[in-house]
């Protein structure tokens, strides 16, 4: 990959999520308002993207069209997917890899998305294996989570590369000069868990992030914020993430039902509404949609396949941040700092 | 352990818990209200204890005071607390190996009761190993959840003989005739984890429970109440309860922050307020109070060391719903059916 800047900031799939291309679409409106510099090149069916395009006059101006033949339907295996050469998302995940855009966002199918990245853009050279993120909210802002599944069994060398991947997603993308790490455990002391998170914990404290590291955290401190960035195995945080996610559901749907149960709960619905309305705000998914594969050669955003507008550009919104960042150098410069200052972190804690 | 009825239900630690004795007491005032038929052996220090107990007229009609000289520490190591053999926690304890009682609660040293349980009271001959289990709330009634953190690394036969205890676990305290199970996983499609699931789901597929397994259920499902039970290892399933139970913090304290930021807000809180309630009731942390040690030759229930008498009592209902429900020979006749109907069962899938 070319080190100077590519022609185009991000490569967008046209084709991808349950209501494309209009809503990728309209989401590019906002997008090339909230990043006047940005170019996107957008990959689809120019026959349904076309017109639909020239209807959006600042999605228009920032976007040049590729033509693509074919699209990934959402139910595809990632195996069947990877044959399809003329599909959106692959023309646009070639142009990453080949140096004509810094990094894809595609709101299409995941497993496919994933597994056509590692084979077309390829993992760093640095690291062993890619992982997925998310930011998430807690009481204390932002937090970072990986990996939520591209590894269903890690190494103690996994969890220690994803601490140094989350170090540098947090500052590239919440714009932290220290985040805190944690690593995920069933208790905070040293001698819980298994050999593997301990050889982990032990790699990180001698390491150049050693001073941001807080040793073990639980599964309460996801929301309760201890710490910027939290890492796991992907098995485990992708039971935590959406476990969390279960759990607020639960809670918004029971409210509903509070709220709607008698008249004086309905009353007080209306005179609370307005703060109960900042609260939804606050934690309104598509102000955390976009799913980020990190480890590989060029950024990759994952939208949620039914999100709105809204919430594809909140996705383009953290891709860019990670372009403009440049997110993957910090990513090789602690990898590198990691394997000079870090003994441990050769074949004996693996 | 004699299969004719022992003499006291259940042993009761009265030294554990951060306001013991009184709270457990307090506590056994309530269950003896509840279980009039109950006996229970109440062990701790009789000069602390004795007089307190006959200011309680009912629980003084139901308990035998037992001398302990000793109590094991909130913070004692479990490796400390085995040669504490004077401790009230291992008098209780020791009565339930020699057959005196079915069962013990305390409300101490969770490490400490574990250990001393399952070095005393011992694994059953059916199993491998024991695991801890606990009920939470779910939109669609209450769930099992097994195991949360007993055993960090699990096998395929782990967590079959997991989901049979659970099955079992669900008829006795939950009351179902044919509870539903499902295995936590990253996906629900059958390909979905790794090996040592997929041997689990497989083993289930066949077994005795067979049609009650619903295959896998995600992290969303464990709030969504899909199954009755939801069977992981003990490291998923120690994060997943903690991280479902940090997302309910958050809210609750999101929307204590929400009522009382405007004076509008306010207002609505009160008129909302009965509803409210019936929502906190329904959630209330006492209402879930009891993790259960399954597998052992005896019924061993942990109280949270902070609950008041209400979440105390509660501990006791699980603990005589096992007690008197069979709970243990359910579980020898699920694990005999288990290996003589389930051939998987054998080494090949460990």
């Amino acid at each position: 990959m070319s080190r100077t800047s590519p022609p185009f900031s991000l490569a967008i799939d046209a084709m991808g999520g349950d209501a494309a291309p209009e809503v990728v679409l309209d989401g590019l409106e906002l997008a090339a308002e909230r990043h006047p510099e940005a170019r996107f090149l957008l990959v689809g069916d120019e026959a349904r993207v076309g017109g639909a395009l020239a209807r959006r006059k600042r999605a228009a101006r920032a976007c040049s069209l590729r033509h693509a033949p074919d699209y990934i339907p959402g139910d595809m295996k990632p195996t069947a997917a990877l044959r399809v050469r003329g599909s959106s998302m692959r023309i646009a995940i070639d142009a990453v890899a080949q140096g004509e855009a810094s990094g894809i966002v595609s709101a299409g199918n995941t497993g496919a998305l994933m597994a056509l990245s590692k084979i077309v853009i390829k993992t760093m050279r640095e690291i062993d294996r890619p992982a997925l993120a998310a930011i998430g909210p807690s009481a204390r802002g932002d937090v970072v989570l990986l990996d939520l599944g591209a590894n269903i069994q890690c190494d103690a060398r996994n969890l220690v590369e994803f601490a140094v991947m989350g170090d540098a997603f947090a500052r590239a993308v919440l714009g932290l000069t220290n985040p805190s790490i944690g690593l995920l455990n069933v208790g905070s002391e040293e001698l819980k868990g298994d050999d593997r998170v301990r050889a982990a914990a032990e790699t990180l404290r001698d390491s150049h992030i050693g001073a941001n590291f807080r040793g073990f955290v639980e599964g309460h401190d996801i929301t309760a914020g201890t710490t910027d960035v939290i890492v796991t195995d992907g098995f485990t945080g992708n039971v935590a993430l959406k476990t969390g996610e279960g759990a607020l559901k639960l809670m918004r749907d029971l409210l509903r039902q509070v709220f709607t149960s008698t008249v004086p709960a309905r009353l007080g619905y209306l005179l609370a509404r307005p703060a109960l309305d900042r609260l939804r705000e606050w934690m309104d998914p598509r102000r955390y949609n976009g799913a980020i594969l990190i480890g590989l050669n060029g950024v990759v955003v994952k939208s949620h396949g039914g999100t709105d507008a809204l919430g594809f550009a909140h996705a383009v919104d953290v891709a860019m941040d990670m372009v403009t960042h440049g997110f993957n150098e910090s990513i090789r410069d602690g990898l590198t700092r990691l394997s000079t200052t870090g003994p441990r972190i050769a074949a004996d804690s693996r």
